[in-house]
């Protein structure tokens, strides 16, 4: 099959998106019959492009690079800078819509109206977004099922490390007891740092914020609201809960220091920002703070910007998968996957 | 789907996957529409039965468990004893053969044959028996294709730790460049009580036997033959080698000391009896050894009998699973994986 892609926001991840669809094409169509082409583009600052035969893509990503328009790419593709996202979306004649923009965790928009006009339109949907679906995953999920649509989003959730893929895939028959896991790269770096380098707060937080793991204002990693939003994710989504990103108050590492950190350490203990999700009946309840867990825990030996998640189940017990939570490539990687287990359901 | 099962073999596994098909009927129906009966079962010691109705689950599980003949579970079913398990296997109204009898790392025997009837007389094949799959697998694959018939071996690494059903769903499009892990459970459980309790291997290899961890003969284990399968079964499946099992020679961990171990934390690494594939030009070469890695490996962590894997692939650097790596339950869950695979390749 050959599908018929829009990109909505083509930062970072867009275009480790196109990377790899660029470097994995011949493979991907021979070991799974998987083509993609990208007929439109929707960009606040790049601009909206739609082209129905498909975009270059190298001549796209060397535009992207460049920092050029995407109108230079394809002269004869529609230049649409007047229309917002919305309207690209609905006038995009795509298959799958790829939702990229960039998290609002207060509202979870525009991604919420992108994904809602996409469904409505008849098109599936993939996203990295992690707003719509810590804020609304209940009315996302029932109008893809309304209009038999595929939504999915494994790149909210430790980016290209498989979580939803998988539960489904390699869980599959398990009632999930608890998950608990290092939800965000940034503040295990961190605390990392602390740990091994006898840092204090500040020169760790300054250093992530050097090496780019961290924002100007980084309040949503070290505060924790990153990390809830993932554990609301994993509620919803695994647990069936029905759970309000807003009604958590999450517990960040901001009141971590050296002292307690060296106290642990002298006990066995490490501190990890953990964010956790338990059945609780027929829902579940999260909490996402900072914990001293037992050197012995596989999660204790996830150091640096890495995310791992434990998983108990019932038949299997605990399992636990490690891998990056972030990265162009590594949440391009996620959302390759979810285009290809869209492409199995399909076929 | 309802399918019809035989099951070849009817040890632990096989109660263990019976316990799971009965407490998961209903879940697994309403979730992924797939239903089992079993209508026949071949085992040395508990005789041969065809039931095409289909046998009742509690009923088996209440015989075997009590060391009763399987004749008195169905009165109406045909009692086979006569025949052979590869007659059986050929003469049973199945879809799915389930190969549950022990594994012989010299012959593969008999399992491969009863593989190779199953796919031969149109029946798909799961499997957690390493033999056929370390020493055979592209005949039986090459077979399976040539039937038109899928052949599922996820218990054969990591038990119900899902392998090969994540690499296939989680990480299609990459491609791997090595894997290495802690592949058995016994010698993980003697090295970790060496190490936490200042064991000499003697002391730590009679507490894995007087746990049921290790064989009254440990030769597979300790000497690094059931790692060297598993890393083998990896280096052929997932990297397209044609390794031959026989031709490599593994170092298993009979010849580590308490000292060794001793000095080795001393300078912060630990002993770990490490499998590694690694890609070499179209193939791959595997290696087994006992070896010293540093606490920051995520695979220092893994104690006890637990295994772990990881991938280093090209898009998305080094993911690590940790998990199980034999139990009734657990092996039975991977054959569950299998089936419900089967199922959606089938529908």
């Amino acid at each position: 099959m050959n599908y018929r892609i829009g990109l909505v926001g083509c930062g970072t991840v867009g275009q480790g998106l196109l990377e790899i669809l660029d470097r994995k094409a011949a493979s991907l169509r021979d070991q799974s019959g998987f083509e993609a082409k990208i007929v439109a583009i929707a960009d606040k600052v790049k601009g909206n492009v739609i082209s129905p035969q498909g975009l270059d893509i190298r001549k796209t990503l060397k535009a992207l690079r460049q920092g050029r328009s995407l109108h230079d790419v394809d002269p004869g593709a529609a230049k649409l800078d007047g229309l917002s996202a919305a309207d690209v979306i609905a006038a995009a004649p795509a298959d799958i819509i790829v939702e990229l923009t960039s998290t609002d965790l207060q509202t979870g928009e525009p991604a919420t109206q992108h994904i809602q006009t996409a469904l409505r339109t008849g098109k599936h949907v993939v996203t990295t977004n992690k707003g719509p679906i810590a804020l609304h995953y209940r009315e996302l999920r029932d109008l893809a099922a309304q209009k038999k649509r595929l939504l999915r989003f494994e790149g909210t959730v430790m980016s290209g490390t498989p979580v939803f893929t998988l539960f489904e895939n390699g869980f599959a028959g398990n009632t999930v007891r608890e998950i608990s896991g290092i939800l965000n790269g940034t503040t295990n770096f961190i605390l990392s740092k602390m740990e091994l380098e006898d840092m204090d707060y500040g020169a760790a937080l300054a250093q992530a914020q050097k090496l780019g793991y961290a924002e100007a204002d980084p309040a949503a990693d070290v505060e924790g609201f990153d990390a809830l939003a993932k554990a609301v994710i994993l509620a919803n989504v695994l647990f069936g809960a029905d759970l309000k990103f807003e009604a958590v108050k999450p517990e960040g590492i901001t009141g971590i220091t050296r002292e307690m950190i060296r106290a642990a350490r002298a006990e066995g203990f490490r501190y990890k920002l953990v964010g956790s999700v338990r059945r609780n009946g027929s829902g579940a309840s999260v909490g996402v703070s900072p914990r001293r867990i037992p050197l012995s825990d596989p999660l204790a030996g996830v150091m640096g910007a890495r995310n791992a998640l434990t998983f108990d189940l019932d038949l299997l017990g605990p399992v636990t998968i490690e891998g990056p939570g972030a990265g162009r490539v590594e949440t391009g990687h996620a959302v390759l996957q979810d285009l290809l287990a869209i492409h199995r359901e399909l076929t």
